[in-house]
């Protein structure tokens, strides 16, 4: 039998593939943390975009200090209080980031 | 800032791809899988296999088991005792994904 024929290739099988962008080995950013990224981006608000994506404040909180520190540098920043409540955006390198992968992503797709 | 210019990529950054042979959702082959197929189609041996990837038998053989199951029939075939003291084989369906992912993976190193 060649590689060409497909003893039992059902429909149910296929190709899987993932992309992210990792630093020194480390995961920074994936489809999951595009997401929550993208919902910071949209309501300038980690627990906006935590409940927008139903995952608790907390868990959000914790991604962003995790992409933060596998980045190196922040991807987001984020202010506590003050007159307006706080709020949280992209960083320049945040958006670039984003950008980068979703450009390998498309890429990907492609091919 | 256009995602085009750089704020601080540094050289530690890059783009990270995994690929992998999924049926239903469910990860069947993916690169560690795929060393320790290839081992058991060199050596016809499960536990020669586990050895060369210093891995232990039980944990070669969970592994087997996990691919058999996801892929709905067997990939890896083994037999126990008799004359030759047992021996693992790929079965042509196993032969056909290894092919698959290959090539799949050749096509996104490419690109």
């Amino acid at each position: 039998m060649t590689s060409t024929e497909r003893p039992s290739w059902g429909e149910d099988w296929g190709i899987a593939v993932r992309v992210w962008v990792e630093r020194a080995g480390q995961s920074i950013l994936g489809p999951g943390r595009l997401e929550l990224l993208d919902g910071i981006d949209r309501h300038h608000s980690i627990s906006a975009a935590a409940r927008q994506l139903g995952m608790s404040y907390r868990r959000a909180w914790e991604l962003v200090q995790s992409i933060n520190e596998a980045a190196g540098e922040p991807l987001v920043t984020a202010t506590t209080g003050g007159v307006q409540g706080g709020g949280a955006q992209l960083t320049p390198l945040g958006r670039w980031a984003i950008g980068v992968f979703r450009e390998a992503q498309a890429h990907l797709q492609q091919a």
